[in-house]
């Protein structure tokens, strides 16, 4: 069909306009019909015009306005003018212009939702349309961020002298954590392609090949089973350095944050982030990565639980476990059926139970008060700093699990008590590290590597490596903002001869290890430099920055949580005559 | 091992610098040896600075220094002085360092070929090795180029008002055209994701949720049997615009190259470029993509040809066919051997011989000069413009075969003849546009689309679409450079109606039409703007601008032609139970 290309966008026309001619071209925003008089809102990226369609000035354009609705993408033209109403709460909303021409460029059916902000509809239905629901303004702004930061990244990277380069997407099976997304190949059947989980080896690669400072935007993939806040293919920005110590690399990456903070919100992010070490996250707020725009921290009182009556306790010591210990101010008030609530929170965590104590005035109920002397029972409420109007909460278990069902716990009261809904528009930026380098692994009989097994540990504990592999602390980093696990990386193994032993700790026999990773522990017997690099959750930073925890908002083309793509109907059947090419077949169990 | 970091890099001292004291981490690019004074020139991505041994300076140094060997990683602390013999071809030729302190960061075994630039090394050993490889100043040459390039495209496109965003890589199979990649879904067994040959049709759906400008630097996949510049991954620049004209995409791909050579290249590349429409291409060049650095145009001989006594001629004439002629200006003293040669390479392309004359002062000779009068032997030379020491070159045969075979041959022969190599470092860009919008299909006895099925048809032949498809053109365009096709889009059909016809047209069933592209169709039925667009291929790009023919040199780490990495020998064998999950089993035919 013929149209008019527009001469200025949706968003451009101000009242110093008024006079001049102007088409525009655009969607339907709303319409409204007053007699002879028709208004029509245009809507592009870029904003809302006001069209005046006055029938008595042209009736000719009956014909062509007649059947306009919303959704319809339409040309008109004629001359600006001043608004008799104006509407300052939008840019244009001073002006209008009265149309002289209009036609349809292309018709719409009836959309099954409203394009607009607040809106009911069910995900799964705007996610059939995804077209339509990205119209929404407050969806299109989430992607205009998502595009700044794209801009911010790239400048930010090359004015600190990295290079970009770009790895490949089809690569070698090597799963070690997640399971790996395979590719069959059709020129060598019954071998597979992998998609990276990350470009960790490659980049390793790059710092062997003498390229000194690597970023890469990247895409990444992890066949797991899907939680709210992950997807099968996530972003990610992949920076490597060589000839650097981990404070090389934290402090880039503050750089980095109060760049892109600065440029899209126009918030100053103080730096240096505090630095916080794993295990003092794990025992003040029973994660590691704890949000930290609220307190309300775990005491660990294993040594006054010890002396208590309480059996549970007791055994609890006896086994060589702990008692971690929450106060939640001012809970007091929480009813039986609250608790209880809490109680089947902290078991989704794998806690049997969730003792509990309340103060009221000078008086202290509890699950397990009896068993308590009155000397006890002050020397307990006095660790966590009790006073009336609070509930105490206690878990005892081994360490690290104690602590992880009361962090749980501490964000679940964060929420039911409105700390979190406080503490929203705030942002809390900061560091874990020194996590541990190995944990033991039941299932498989064997230690994997905490964070991957290319981590370098500290040099303090090298020689724990062979003595006491539990206690080696890796050269590793997390930053974490509101909670959330914004990026991490380490400093890398660069010595052979270390690489080797920690394979050989892992567990890999030496012919698994050449199989699989050859072609790294040849690279490190050719002159590798000591490096060591960091990625950036992309998608999570963009969530951070549009304030939203959902994270289908920031991608154009989200999967469900069972990985379906509800608009193509994609993973989908495929020709028979396709595997054959493949040599591969269904085989259904 | 302790190393001290770096003060500055290898490629920063000058001679100002004198007398301050420096600390350079790098590897050893060359040893030598003189008595007690021992030559270190240091390498890192920066430069190379030469630090010198002096062991009757510092006689402790020798027992770091006694083993070191080229690529070893290193760091050298010392004063900076002025050179006793410069070396004036290299930045930081005119100074040196004398080693105060000394350490080895990392040895290195003696690597499989040396790291210089000119290397016979066979390129098999060299992707083994792709780490060493890299370490060659002429190939990280490269990727700072590409890197380049990358911030280009994003600054320009920004400016432009283009929103960056990014598509899926699990998608859906549609193949039309290339076979796709796919990926097996575990929580769908039995169903696949295939990898996208294109954003195509989501950067349309995009268009159609009104982002208007839309750009992204993305992966793509093709499972076709690779030729020597072919990857099966391969990376593009994506674009797609609303509301827009054809000029409008030509314009805006001007401004961008113009861009890129200048900021690149410092080359000021001349716009507009010249717009050939494809039949031109075709019978001037015999190629939908002709190298116009060099003339060698094609004459179509078809009406003199058939006045001449030669049955080949005749008999193609008759069949309707055409006779088209080269003359290789020049090349009348070809051997018989050379002209056998010329002919076995035009029977690759599907002729059957290369009928051929020779000009020698008054005498003319050849394969069918016999068949000829001497009007139609005048009147022949004539057509070709045919002078003394010309070699003549005829291929009869259906109109865009023959073409085919001449240009084959056209290029054959600037080849042989120098032309090629004399406009080597000479860039020449044009259009080619008008393509055919459909061609037939013999095998599959239907119709498919040339470009895809989403291109918009001329205005003007939209009536053809029912009458002589053959005939109708689409609203397409290549971006030509060097005889590369550099970039190639269209205006797309936004009108469902129009699409629909398409799709019938190419023989699909409305309900396959509907399960494959069923979200497109409805897309365009809520309004969807007219759009277009086009998208670059980025590795070309950097192969154009880094002035190489081999496509591996500007990729990191790229696949063999049958699609192994010789460096982590991927694709491979998989553990049996990463089959069970997928719920897929391999079938030997």
């Amino acid at each position: 069909m013929h149209f008019e290309q527009r001469s200025v966008t949706c968003g451009a026309l101000r009242p110093e306009h008024a006079g001049q001619q102007a088409t525009l071209n655009g969607w339907v925003n709303a319409r409204r019909d007053y007699g002879g008089i028709i208004f029509l809102d245009i809507r592009d990226r870029y904003g809302v015009t006001q069209a005046i369609v006055d029938l008595s000035h042209r009736p000719e354009l009956d014909e062509y306005i007649r059947d306009v609705r919303s959704e319809f993408v339409i040309w008109v033209k004629g001359a600006v003018r001043l608004r008799e109403n104006p509407n300052p709460k939008i840019p244009t909303g001073l002006i209008e212009i009265l149309a002289d021409e209009i036609g349809i460029i292309n018709p719409a059916e009836v959309t099954p939702f409203e394009i607009v902000d607040d809106l009911g509809t069910n995900e799964e239905l705007r996610l059939t349309y995804r077209y339509l629901d990205l119209r929404r303004p407050v969806l299109q702004k989430n992607f205009f961020v998502r595009s700044k930061l794209y801009q911010v990244v790239h400048r930010f990277f090359e004015e600190e002298g990295f290079i970009e380069i770009e790895t490949p997407v089809l690569t070698k099976s090597t799963p070690e954590g997640a399971r790996d997304f395979l590719v069959p190949s059709r020129n060598n059947k019954g071998r597979f392609y992998a998609l990276p989980q990350s470009p960790q080896l490659f980049k390793q690669l790059l710092m062997v090949s003498g390229f000194d400072k690597y970023m890469q935007i990247v895409k990444c993939f992890r066949d797991e089973d899907l939680r709210a806040d992950r997807q099968p293919e996530f972003t990610q920005i992949d920076v490597e350095m060589s000839f650097i110590t981990q404070d090389d690399i934290l402090d880039l990456t503050e750089r980095f944050i109060r760049r892109a903070w600065k440029e899209i919100l126009n918030i100053d992010v103080p730096v240096p982030f505090m630095r916080m070490p794993f295990a003092e996250a794990m025992e003040k707020y029973g994660s590691d990565k704890p949000d930290l725009r609220y307190g309300l921290e775990l005491v660990n009182v294993t040594s006054v639980a010890g002396h208590t009556g309480f059996a549970v306790f007791a055994d609890a010591i006896a086994a060589g476990n702990v008692v971690m210990a929450l106060n939640a101010k001012g809970c007091g008030a929480f009813s039986r059926k609250q608790i209880d609530e809490l109680t089947e929170h902290a078991k989704k965590y794998g806690a049997k139970g969730l003792p509990w104590l309340k103060v009221t005035g000078s008086e202290v109920t509890g699950s397990f008060v009896k068993t308590l002397t009155d000397e006890q029972r002050v020397s307990l409420l006095s660790s966590v700093d009790a006073a009336d109007g609070d509930l105490l909460l206690f878990v005892p278990g081994e360490w690290e699990r104690a602590c992880t069902i009361a962090g749980a716990i501490r964000t679940e009261v964060a929420r039911r008590t409105g700390i979190f809904d406080g503490v929203s528009g705030l942002y809390s930026f900061h560091w874990v590290t020194e996590f541990p380098l190995l944990e033991y692994n039941d299932e498989e009989t064997r230690w994997i590597a905490r964070h991957h097994p290319f981590t370098a540990p500290m040099i303090d504990d090298v020689s724990l490596l062979s003595t006491d592999p539990t206690h080696a602390r890796a050269i590793a980093h997390d930053l974490v903002i509101n909670g959330y696990e914004a990026a991490g990386g380490s400093v890398r193994i660069h010595l052979n001869s270390v690489q080797q032993t920690m394979f050989d700790l892992l567990g890999f026999a030496r012919e698994d290890a050449d199989a699989k990773f050859g072609f790294l522990l040849n690279a490190l017997r050719f002159g590798a430099p000591p490096h060591g690099g960091i990625a950036f959750g992309f998608d999570r930073l963009v969530m951070l920055l549009c304030q939203t925890d959902n994270i289908r908002d920031v991608i154009a083309f989200p999967k469900t949580t069972s990985g379906l793509s509800l608009m193509d109907g994609c993973p989908s059947d495929v020709d028979e005559k396709q595997l054959v090419d493949l040599g591969i077949a269904i085989k259904r169990s």
